[in-house]
Order: structure tokens, then sequence, then C-alpha cells
């Protein structure tokens, strides 16, 4: 490969006057920049991209951080955000903050000091100071799935999880429940309480909320199954189940099928996100996330701040659906598979 | 941020003579070393990431290629290998090749430019020539999961598929099974094919080898399904099936279930991985890969690679174990929750 002299020594003139011109950081002769424009075509000479960076350029690297990519909904978000970032020429860090503050801080201070040209926050803990700071500094971060504080003023891309929410409410009394239980996903995460805060709304419209119907889980299917048999210890006539996402959903089921309960027919169940897992026993009732859209509109939205485009650093809602399965009564004919 | 020219004002020196101290690569006084040194922890300078890997020096990001992040078996290998990383001080880049050869030739050669420190390879496409070239160049690079063939010398870190495919039949086999299916993984792919040469010389000893009891899948559930439905067509008294992978043993469970076949009465089944995928109806028997323990030791070589140390480009086989649940007759209280 050849390197900064090599064009150097071709072209007649000095390291240095290359590098000005590659850097536009200096004055270069007409002349000097023909004899190096030649030079770098006659030896298929591209600029070292590290070499760019340095100089100010873009690195074409943004990092992509979420809280645990075991959990089958992020690697969903990472694939997005690569199809969409390979598409426009970046390339994707994988940070896993392991649901770790302090590793999350590391991340922070590691992203600052490499020059990535931008962040896709897909993790949800609580108020990292690294993030202040590079939100002071104007530095592009867009936060998906998530909606920090005023502290944190940042775009952020989202699904209508409140509305999803009361769609999945309102189809399980639609189908007769009466006692529909909430597994609520963690305290303080946004979506969790969005998601809480419709199927509260839906249920006091309907005039059937029961405070004592609902339990606490962490998002994943392990609590939700000990949560789910604890809340069906407690109110044995449970009839409806509005999990906060598919993998509770998933625990929920196990917890139903030991505990001897039908689903549908004495439980009917419905999730949220659309993971389309093909491992579930049962085709499960869900609230459908636009999840590649949102990566994919993540990385635009992130191109656009990394490129200077003024935007506006607001939240940007996506639509949900419904997809109506055999957790909520649909015979399982309507399999995954086709 | 302090730069390089601060740190030469308070210094007293040229910023060559500080750049030269950095990378090592010139003279340097000790009186002017003395003061840069004392005027860099004034500052709290630390030189840029960026400019040193420039300089010839570490990156510290190394890359993740894999086939396809929503297979749940690369999450696992990324979440391995992302830990032990960061342990270390290194960045993952995660590539995802989408099973596409063309997006993983851009890859390779993206990297390549980008000045990584080295790749983890996690893919198992054919035969890339940005590969090989990387190679020939002694650039670092440990495969995951997968043994190319002698043009592509590399060190690999691998389980032992043959061993675990023999586990997996013999348990079938001394379950009572007599009519025992294969669903293959895609032929070419290194896992795919040492765990059917398990499978058949397993039978062959038994001397119940039955070559027509094969099934073609692709590592997918959907094609498991369909395949399986297919061979149950066939051969509607097998009795036994050994599923390449976790993944389509899932759609191998749902497609019994559909034919109205009962697990583990009519038909046992045993996959391989050991993803412990919260989200079977039944607790799937299966060949556990010791996953975390691959992706560290991937990442462990490929550092000492990096660090220049003399190790042999060969395979690193990995033991494995057989969990015996649900899917061969063992009752479900033995539940993947505790």
């Amino acid at each position: 490969m050849p390197t900064i002299r090599d064009v150097s020594k071709l072209a007649g003139v000095s390291v240095a006057t290359v590098s000005r011109l590659l850097n536009k950081s200096g004055y270069v002769s007409q002349e000097a920049e023909k004899s190096i424009l030649s030079a770098m075509r006659e030896l298929d000479y591209s600029p070292n991209e590290v070499a760019r960076s340095l100089a100010g350029k873009k690195s074409h690297t943004i990092a992509l951080m979420v809280p645990d990519i075991l959990n089958p909904y992020f690697p969903r978000i990472a694939k997005s955000v690569e199809r969409e970032a390979e598409a426009r020429g970046y390339n994707v860090l994988l940070c896993d903050s392991d649901h770790d503050p302090a590793k999350e801080e590391r991340y922070f201070e590691t992203l600052r000091r490499k020059k990535m040209d931008g962040i896709i926050l897909a993790s949800y803990s609580a108020r990292p100071s690294g993030l202040r700071e590079l939100l002071e500094r104007d530095f592009p971060v867009v936060s998906v799935d998530n909606v920090f504080d005023a502290d944190y003023p940042m775009l952020a891309v989202t699904a209508d999880n409140r509305g999803g929410a009361r769609l999945a409410v309102r189809h399980l009394a639609e189908s007769g429940c009466r006692r529909i239980g909430h597994l609520r996903g963690p305290r303080g995460v946004y979506t969790a309480e969005e998601r809480y805060e419709g199927y509260k709304e839906e249920l006091l419209q309907s005039g059937i909320f029961e405070p004592d119907l609902i339990a606490q889980g962490d998002y994943s299917a392990e609590k939700a199954y000990s949560a789910t048999l604890a809340l069906l210890d407690r109110h044995p006539r449970i009839d409806g189940l509005f999990a906060g996402n598919d993998l509770m959903a998933a625990g929920a089921l196990q917890a139903l099928r030991e505990a001897g309960r039908q689903v549908p027919g004495d439980v009917k169940v419905v999730g949220f996100d659309g993971l389309d897992m093909p491992l579930l026993a049962q085709e499960l009732s869900t609230v459908s996330q636009p999840i590649d859209e949102m990566g994919a509109t993540a990385v635009r939205q992130l191109a656009d701040l990394i490129d200077g485009k003024p935007i506006e650093r607001t939240e940007r809602r996506l639509g949900v659906s419904l997809i109506v399965r055999g957790t909520t009564g649909v015979s399982s004919q309507d399999s995954l598979y086709p």
C-alpha cells in the first residue's frame, strides 16, 4: 500500500506539503497540488482514514450502546442500525453496558477519546455524567426507545408505547377479559412507565382498573415467570394479562402452563415488541414496534446531526400495531411459519 | 481538552519534539522529556488515541464479523467477545455480513483501511479474498466456531462438534430410539459437516444408520419446520431427531406438534448449541457449547497475536456436554427457571 511518503517522493514535494493539501490546512501552490494529485492517482493512494480523522475529519464510525445484547430486542436494533450505517459508509462500534452504569461511563470516556462521529443510545441507565458532557459539547447523540429527562436534551426515536399498551388492553377487554393483570417493566425506565400508563388509562376508562393486579417485572422472562406465579396465587381469577414486553410474556406463558391455566381459555395474554421469536410454544399476541424502522431512523437522524444539519432534538414517535394470535384466541393455524 | 500544541507551549519545546516523545520515534533530550511530561501532567493531557494509532500504535479496536446477529447464537458470541475485549481495553466493531459475501468483502476492505488491531471471524462465508490478503500480511485474525481450509491458515476456537453430535445420538439410542433422523445444517459449513459426521459415525457403529432419515436444513427454524414436516411424511415412524442446532430443534418441535406427534412420547428431540432460550414450550435436550468461553478464548488468543506473541495458528477445540431435558423424556419439572 502506498504511503504519503511515496506520494511526496513521486510528486517531488515535501510530506508536509502533501499533508497540507490532504487536510486543507494551509497554502499549497497550484503546481504542487497538480503533481500531488497526479502522484496519488498513479500510486492509487487513498489517504489513510485514521490520518483523515486526526485532521478533524470524520472517522465514519458510530457507537451503538445497548444494555444487553442477549435480550432479543437489541439484536433487532443492532441489525437495523448496522444495515443503515453500513449503507451510509459508517461502521458500528458495539458497546454493551451489561446494565452496569460504571461500564457505561467507561464507554462514554472511551468514545470521547476515540473520536467517534456519533452515538446511538439504546441503553437506559439513569443519568450518565459522561453523556451530559458530550451533549453539552453538542456531540451527535440519538436515543432509541428511550426519552431522557430535560437535563439530557436529545433527539429520541421511540414507538408509541402508551398508545400500544392501550391497544393491547382494549383487545383483552373486547375479548371478554374483566380482570386484566399487568406485568410491569422496570421502574424508572421510560418505555415501562409509558406502557404502564397506557394500561392504566385504558382500564380506568373502562371502569375495571384494579391496582392490585399489577406485578413488578424487570423485562426478563425469569422474573416474569416468578412474578406471574405470585400474581396467580394472590388473584387466581385473573383472566387477562398484558406483559410489558415479549420476553416477560414468554415467562408468563410458562408460569401459566405450569399453574395449569389454559391460554387463551382461562387467561389471555398480550406482549409488547413484536419480536416474532420462532421459539414460542404458542403464537403470542403482541404490540408490534417498527424496530427496523426505529434503528434506520436513528441512523438517518444521527447522520444529519453529524453533517451539521439543523434538526430539532425532540422525540420522533413511530406508530405501532396490534398483532392478534393464539394467546388471545386466534387459532394456531395462523402460524408464524408460512 | 488540551492539545499537543498546548503541551508544546507549556513545555517550551516544538510540537515535533512532543510528537517524537509520544511516538518514541526519534531523539528527545532528557531535559525536554522532563518538561514535556510535567506539562502533560499539569494539563491532564492524554495523547489522542487516533493520533497514536496513526503513529503505528494500536487502535485498541477489534472487529467482530458475524453472519447474522438475529440468530441467537451470535449475540451470545458478541456478548462474550465484548466483555473480554472491554476488560482488556479493546473496543469491538460489529460487522454483520447478512450472509452476503459482497458485504463481507466490503468489510474486509474497510477493516484494512481503518487500522483495526485484529478481527474475530464468526461468519462462515466461503472463501473471502479480502481475508486471504489480510492473512498473507500476517494480520491478527481468529476464527470462532469455524475452521477454514488450508488456504486460510488461521487460529480457530471451536467446540467439539463431532463428539457432541455422537453424545446426542447415543443418548437418543440409549433412550430407545431406533429410527433417528437428522436435521442437517447448511452444506459446506464446518460445524454442520462435523455434526453430520458425528451423527453418521455413531449410528453406523450402532448399526442403525439410514441415510434416508436425513433432512437438509439451513440452521433456521423456518426451514427446519418445513423439512421436518416433509421428513415425517416420508418416514412417519421416525422416533428420534437430532437437530444440527437449537433453532432447528425449535422449528422441528413446532412441526411435530402440528403433525400431532407427542414429544418425547412418539419422537425424542435433541438440539445443539445450548442457547438456554427462555422461550421454548418444552425444555430442549441439547449439546451445550461453552459459548462464553469460546468468545473469551478467541479474544485472549487475538490479543496474543496482536501483541506479537508466537502462537500456533491451529484449532483450539473446547469440550461440550449433553444437557438432558424434557424433549428426551425428563420431566418438565426440571425447568430452566429455578
